[in-house]
């Protein structure tokens, strides 16, 4: 089997959200996702792409994802923010997921930043394991705040 | 005392900054603070901004701040992120915070976002209170990763 990271191009956006939504219905949360293939072409291909996405291929074949963006750190500055590290169910465990890591280091140290942060499930022990290993602190004392579409219009109608 | 919420322009990152280290004391890193005031005013304020900032003004003088800018959900599209609120300590409990994070909402809700996001320590139970309030998912299970500096070149040195 060859196994390549490249950039992905717009042509891959159907490959790439097919793997969003496996992430999806392993997050379960299957019906969350509406992003479209149509939105990933617009928004990362676009005069200001709003992320930078590598894929892992195998025999020509992608079976993984790696979206970047940049953040603003009011500590560090400019940071890369890794959105989503995803690898298709029956080829985890084949070095992909360390291979995609390592080009969004690499992007990432290229690229000057001084930080490059994710978020992960805090019950997802083998994911948890993986990134401690590589030497990423997973802060288990901050959480994610989320205010959705109807939290956004509920506090609308309440002030 | 009169309150205002506004726009911050370039002339208001001194008083930011100061605000940015009051919280950095706060959660107890108060050397993690690397970003200077000529660096907010050059990544708030340059060609394509990096951020953008509110700041709430008592008689004339900053005592709050609420840092936002753009990220990418991979299931929601574009979305907003709520990097800093701050109070200052002596200013906490007057409506402030409430009054900063109604612009942000509403900031939100004007770009047409579909969903606001933010961290919090999971420590802090005055803020996760106030933010739940509001109508916001603490996602208690959602940890926040991080690999620093010295992480990135000791990962590079060792792949």
């Amino acid at each position: 089997m060859k196994n390549t990271i490249r950039l992905a191009t717009k042509k891959d956006m159907k490959s790439v959200h097919d793997l969003i939504i496996e992430l999806a219905v392993f997050e379960k949360e299957p019906d969350a996702v509406e992003v479209t293939i149509n939105n990933l072409e617009e928004d990362g291909y676009g005069k200001q792409p709003k992320f930078t996405c590598f894929v892992a291929e195998t025999d020509s074949e992608i079976v993984g994802v790696a979206l970047v963006y940049k953040r603003y750190s009011t500590w560090k500055g400019e940071v890369l923010h890794l959105e989503d590290l995803i690898v298709k169910e029956n080829m985890r465990g084949s070095g992909l997921g360390s291979a995609l890591l390592n080009k969004v280091v690499k992007h990432g140290n290229k690229i000057g930043v001084k930080r490059i942060s994710w978020e992960v499930l805090d019950w997802n022990e083998p994911a948890i394991n993986f990134y401690e290993q590589k030497g990423a602190d997973v802060k288990r004392d901050w959480d994610v705040v989320h205010l959705n579409e109807n939290g956004i219009k509920n506090y609308l109608n309440n002030i």
